[in-house]
């Protein structure tokens, strides 16, 4: 199971050698170049963006499954049907992040020819972040959007009791002008299954609203919702929400789903067989994109100039923390946990990776 | 305000019935025929399927509208830009139901072409329920989904106070072979705003849960909850969605949004001017649609045949309810509130439209 960490300890990483450092490690473990820097790209700016759960600390499990060749370091992702503005592809059980960049470069391309693209994807592994994939279109002022299943099932569908479904994410990315652009990145549960896992592990009880017991019903104590599953957003809305991306990310393009999906951190001999999709929408089939851009940017001012209510600061828009984040770690350094840290030294002093930091 | 019914007493319409009289409503209003049916169509289709908050109990205020001209009871949607797999739609300030089946279809004819079809619309009126629209591409193996601007501003940013955005709600249809599609149709609040309006006309508190008071804070006082704002599901994650889906429903098509937004049933004077999108995905673009739709089969069997909660006779998955309630009570009529049917006969005395049921 997933590690999750109690933040005491922290160390400033230089956001370049950090980079750096995960890419020797990904090619020490078998892959290129080329690819072992997309993987960094997408685990250390996703760090950056202070979306911790989803950088770098995965490296150990995707190394471990790398090494193994459950993972493939050298696979190539691959279409196997075009089909006017979508395209069917093959993972190959390449690394997630490789796959995922692969079919967004996809989508995109179709939606600069048609205005729109929709590529579904079958045959890949733990993507990461959804917001990474859904932010590359930005730049081209286009609007993107991804979703994947879960690598783990961890939500019963409403009404039951055992754990059928992921805790399916998706992203949305909508380029602004002088704002930040929105970026929303969202699972299907009222907190992220982490939160459970510190937790248990520091033996604290938990609000009623987060998680079930293995019976289904609501519980306080962290075990039994360790042993149990996330409470879906909305009750049954959120079960909604998780069963319908699954059967877009995971149906459609024949991927695993339910029974067959198998846990990123306990199933080291099959292929995960993850699913994903990619949307890309070109703004200027609709609209010219320096005024939408300028729309978007009234609606954020429109929300945060809005009434606070007592004890609020400030009115935050999707994505806005990430962003401040990521422009501020970029440039001063990543700051990291400890343990984090330690699990990266581990890893390189296995495979004889220089390491570039001291603790 | 929009009315919301206490359901003492009812009455049993056969749909045929209930069809005619609406079209003729309709008719009366000034909308040509084949219109008038399209308008009836989505609405009793909806109240047979037990979403009775989006069907023939809004007639009223629509033909309100009409004979106001604040809706346009003859004018027609049409496509401004037509690029690749997209276009952009406008309403021409016609009926929702007339502009929404008619940028879906727009969308279906471009998924046959594309692969996927993406339809962007303005000009447009209220539109009923999303899940009528998304509905529309299943019978050509399609999976269909449609988003919407709400007609009122009722929901606050996160950590704000003030109505500043809408409950936008999506629907998705996915189809399947044997069982009923699935179908998601969901506004992003906890619970739809007429059951704070119930609450409040029934004297009744309500849960915590549910909404805030017009400073932000939670409240069980359905007087206060009536003029605050709905809690989003999942806090910052509905707030998200029904953001995310404003920008997408309505600045990309250059519709209102937030100042611009005008109350369904309090502002006769000024177009609506809403905003929609419809997409769709070609099955058989990415797989076999029987075999598709033989895998969307066997996913409801493995969820509903899941170990359920105690005191839970049945899961159930997305639009199931709905379909089973469309089935019976087409075939046996549908069961309306009494006030909503003598609203009807009203609207029908004002327009001289024969009334076909005895109350």
């Amino acid at each position: 199971m997933e590690q999750h960490y109690v933040f005491n300890e922290k160390l400033r990483v230089d956001y370049n050698i950090m980079h750096k450092w995960v890419v020797d490690i990904f090619q020490a473990s078998g892959m290129d170049s080329s690819d072992a820097i997309i993987c960094a790209d997408n685990l250390v700016s996703t760090d950056a963006r202070g979306v911790y759960s989803h950088g770098v600390m995965r490296v150990p499990v995707y190394v471990k499954r790398l090494l193994l060749k459950v993972t493939h370091p050298t696979a190539q992702p691959e279409v196997i049907r075009d089909s006017g503005a979508t395209a069917l592809i093959t993972g190959n059980n390449a690394m997630g992040q490789v796959v995922g960049v692969h079919a967004m470069n996809v989508a995109i391309e179709k939606a600069k020819q048609y205005g729109v693209g929709y590529v579904s994807v079958r045959g890949s592994n733990h993507y990461g972040a959804s917001a990474h994939f859904a932010m590359m279109p930005l730049s081209e002022d286009m609007i993107g959007i991804s979703g994947t299943i879960g690598g783990t099932n961890i939500m019963a569908p409403w009404g039951g009791s055992s754990r059928m479904l992921g805790n399916n994410p998706f992203g949305v990315a909508i380029p602004a002008l002088n704002r930040y652009p929105i970026v929303l990145d969202m699972a299907q549960s009222v907190v992220a299954r982490g939160k459970i896992v510190m937790a248990r592990k520091t033996k604290q009880p938990i609000p009623k609203t987060w998680a079930f017991a293995p019976d289904g019903s609501p519980t306080t104590d962290a075990e039994e919702a360790y042993n149990g599953t996330v409470r879906p957003i909305g009750d049954y809305k959120g079960y909604g929400l998780t069963y319908v991306n699954a059967i877009i990310s995971a149906l459609l393009p024949g991927a695993a789903f339910g029974p067959t999906v198998t846990d990123l951190y306990e199933e080291f001999s099959t292929a995960q067989d993850v699913g994903h999709f990619m949307q890309v929408i070109k703004v200027s089939s609709f609209m010219d994109p320096a005024q939408f851009k300028k729309s978007v940017d009234d609606s954020i001012d429109y929300l945060k100039n809005s009434p606070r209510k007592e004890g609020v600061d400030e009115i935050l828009v999707p994505g806005e923390l990430e962003a401040r984040s990521e422009k501020q770690q970029r440039e001063q350094g990543v700051v990291y946990p400890i343990e984090v840290i330690r699990e990266l030294i581990d890893v390189s002093n296995n495979l004889g990776v220089t390491i570039p930091v001291n603790v």
